[in-house]
C-alpha cells in the first residue's frame, strides 16, 4: 500500500510508492535508452495479460476480455493508488498522511501499437473521449476520491513507459495542489465580477488573436499568454461547463475532431513531439459541492480545459527552485507557426 | 529584452525570452545527444570569452579578467533577464505583464573543467560559498530586485547546458511562486505558535532520525517527509536564520563541509546523478522588510534552507496537471542508503 504524505512548507501532497519502490541501482538502468519490450500487454490477442477489462467498446454480444474491442478501459496493473480501503487521514507530528487509496486506470486507446493519437479517425477518438466521460461519471459516484485526472503521456521523454496509445486516470483522495489554486483563482475573480475567469480569457484571446490556433463553433485552441513550455496549448471550451463528463454528444464529437486537429499540427511542426495532455474538470461535484459552501459558486466559477504541453525543453533548477519558468519561444510566434501548419 | 508575464489561473510569472528565441526546428536538435562544445569560454585562458568579471577570488595584485583565479562570477553573456531598466509594470486586460528586469549571473567554481563540486576541497567550496554571499548582499542593495535565487543544475539531465562546474544567481521583479507558498505556510504557522515552521520540523526530524542523514553542530541534513524526487535532500542550518547572506564565516564553513559530503554521498551511491540544488534564503530583505507589515515578522518565521534534488526520475503528465508527485523511492530508505555510503 502506497502513502500519501503532506509536506508543510511547500503544501505539496506526494505519493510515495512503496510497491513501486526503487533502490540506487534501479536508477542507474535509466541512464540507457529505453527499448520497447518485445512483448506488450495492451495489444489485442494479450487481454489475459491485463486486470480484468472495466469498460470496452465493442460489438454487442462479443465477450469481455478478449479481441474484437476497438478501445478498452483496465485497473492499473501497478497502481500508484490502490482501490480497496478507507484513507484513515492521520497527522504524525507536523505532517498529514493518509494511505494510498485511490483509483488508477488505462484507456488503451485503439488495437494498434504504433497508431498516434494524431493519427486516430475522429470517429474513434470520439469513443475513446466517451471513455473517459463514462469512467470520470462511475468513479465520481465513490465519495472518497475529491479528484479525477485524466492526462496522457505520450513518448518516453513526456513519461511514457508503454509505447501502445494509452489515456491514465487518476483519481485522489485529495484535490490536488494545482487544480486547488486554479479554483480560487477562478472562484475569487468570479466573487469580484460575477463573471467566468476562463470565459473572461476567452473574449480577450478571441479579440486579441495572435494566440490562437484554431476557432470553430464549439472549441477555442490557444498558446496561453504566459504559456511555461515553447508551443504549450490550452484548448478551452465556448459554452461555459464546469464538467467535462456533463458535455453533450455534440461537444464530444467537437472536441475529439480539435483534439486530432491540433495534434497533428503539434507533429507536423515539432516532428511527433514528446508531450503530456491534462483534462481541468471540476473536482468530484459528487462530493465536493454538497459537502461545502465553500464551493457552491462551482459550476458558475469554473470552466473545465485541457492543457497541452509539449515536452521540449529541460526543467532545471531555477523551475524546480522558484516554481518561475524560463520559455524561449513566444506563444504568439508558436500559435503563428501551429496556425500555418496544415496549409 | 524578455518579458515577464502572470497567468491569472494558476498565478504562475514566466519569463518569456525572446532573445534566446527558439523556432520549431531548434528544437529538433534535442532529440540528439549533447556533446560538448571543443571550447569551453569558462576555462582559465579564456577570460576575454565571458562578459568582464564581477567578482573573483585571486592573488591580491593579479590583474582582473586574467588568469590566476580560484573562483570567478560573471554576468550571464545569454541573459534571461536584464540589468538596465525598469520593470514598468502593466496590464494587458486581464494579464500582468513587466519588462525582463534582473540580474543572472554565473559563479565559475573552479578553474578545472571537469572537477565535480563534490570533490572539490573543502576550503575551495568555502570560498565559492563565500562569493554567493557577497552577490547576494550586493545584489540586494537593488530595491527592484524582489528575490534573489542561488541555484546549480548539475548534468545535461538537470539542465546544465556547459559542462564546466558553475552556480547560477538569478534575480527577479517578483517573489517567486515557489517562494511566496513557503513564505505564507511559515507565516501562518508563526502566527500560530509564536514558532518557526522549519525550527519545529527539524526539532522532529532529529527525535525521528531515520530520514536523517548527517548532523553536526551547526547543519542537518534530511530527506523530506513528503520529498517529491527519490534521494531528495533539505540542508538546514541548526541555529534559526532567516538570511543566508548573513550567516557568519564559521557556518559558511561548515556548510562547505555539509555540502561536500552529502554530494559525495550522492555520488557514490547513484554513480554521480544530475541533480539541482536551490538555495531559499529570505526575499530580499532590503526592500520587502522596510516596505510591508505583512513581512515584519520574517527574521522569525523564515528559516533558510538549501534544497537539493536529483534528476531520476521523468517528471509525466500526472505531475504537470495536478502539482501531485509520485516518488518511487520512501525516503527513510534513501536516507539509509545515504548515511551507509561513506562507511
Amino acid at each position: 500500500m502506497s502513502e500519501l504524505r503532506h509536506d508543510p512548507l511547500s503544501r505539496r501532497w506526494v505519493i510515495i510508492a512503496s510497491e513501486r519502490s526503487r533502490r540506487p541501482s534501479d536508477f542507474l538502468l535509466d541512464h540507457e535508452p529505453v527499448h520497447e519490450a518485445p512483448f506488450c500487454p495492451f495489444c489485442p490477442g494479450h487481454e489475459e495479460k491485463t486486470p480484468p477489462e472495466i469498460l470496452a467498446v465493442r460489438p454487442p454480444g462479443w465477450p469481455a476480455n478478449g479481441p474484437g474491442w476497438e478501445a478498452r478501459v483496465i485497473p492499473n496493473k501497478y497502481p500508484a493508488l490502490s482501490i480497496e480501503g478507507e484513507p484513515e487521514r492521520r497527522g504524525v507530528g507536523l505532517y498529514d498522511r493518509m494511505r494510498g487509496i485511490g483509483a488508477h486506470e488505462v484507456v488503451i486507446e485503439h488495437p494498434s501499437h504504433t497508431l498516434h493519437m494524431a493519427d486516430m479517425e475522429r470517429a474513434h477518438l470520439e469513443k475513446v473521449l466517451w471513455l473517459y466521460q463514462e469512467r470520470l461519471r462511475d468513479l465520481s459516484r465513490d465519495a472518497r476520491f475529491k479528484y479525477l485526472l485524466v492526462f496522457k503521456n505520450h513518448g518516453p521523454a513526456a513519461g511514457a513507459t508503454l509505447d501502445h496509445p494509452h489515456t491514465q486516470i487518476i483519481g485522489t483522495p485529495v484535490t490536488p495542489r494545482a487544480i486547488s489554486m486554479e479554483l480560487e483563482s477562478a472562484r475569487q475573480h468570479y466573487h469580484l465580477k460575477e463573471r467566468c475567469l476562463l470565459c473572461d480569457i476567452l473574449a480577450q484571446e478571441m479579440e486579441a488573436r495572435d494566440r490562437l490556433v484554431t476557432l470553430d463553433e464549439h472549441f477555442a485552441v490557444f498558446a496561453p499568454y504566459a504559456s511555461r513550455f515553447p508551443f504549450e496549448l490550452i484548448v478551452v471550451p465556448r459554452r461555459h461547463n464546469h464538467s467535462f463528463s456533463e458535455e453533450p454528444r455534440s461537444t464530444v464529437a467537437a472536441l475529439a475532431a480539435t483534439l486530432k486537429d491540433l495534434l497533428l499540427r503539434l507533429k507536423v511542426v515539432l516532428r511527433d513531439p514528446p508531450y503530456n495532455f491534462v483534462v481541468h474538470t471540476a473536482p468530484n461535484t459528487e462530493t465536493v459541492v454538497r459537502r461545502a459552501n465553500y464551493w457552491n459558486t462551482l459550476p458558475q466559477d469554473w470552466h473545465w480545459h485541457v492543457e497541452v504541453l509539449p515536452r521540449l525543453t529541460k526543467v532545471a533548477g531555477f523551475e524546480w527552485g522558484s516554481g518561475f519558468y524560463i520559455n524561449p519561444t513566444a506563444p504568439e510566434e508558436a500559435a503563428a507557426f501551429l496556425r500555418d501548419a496544415l496549409v
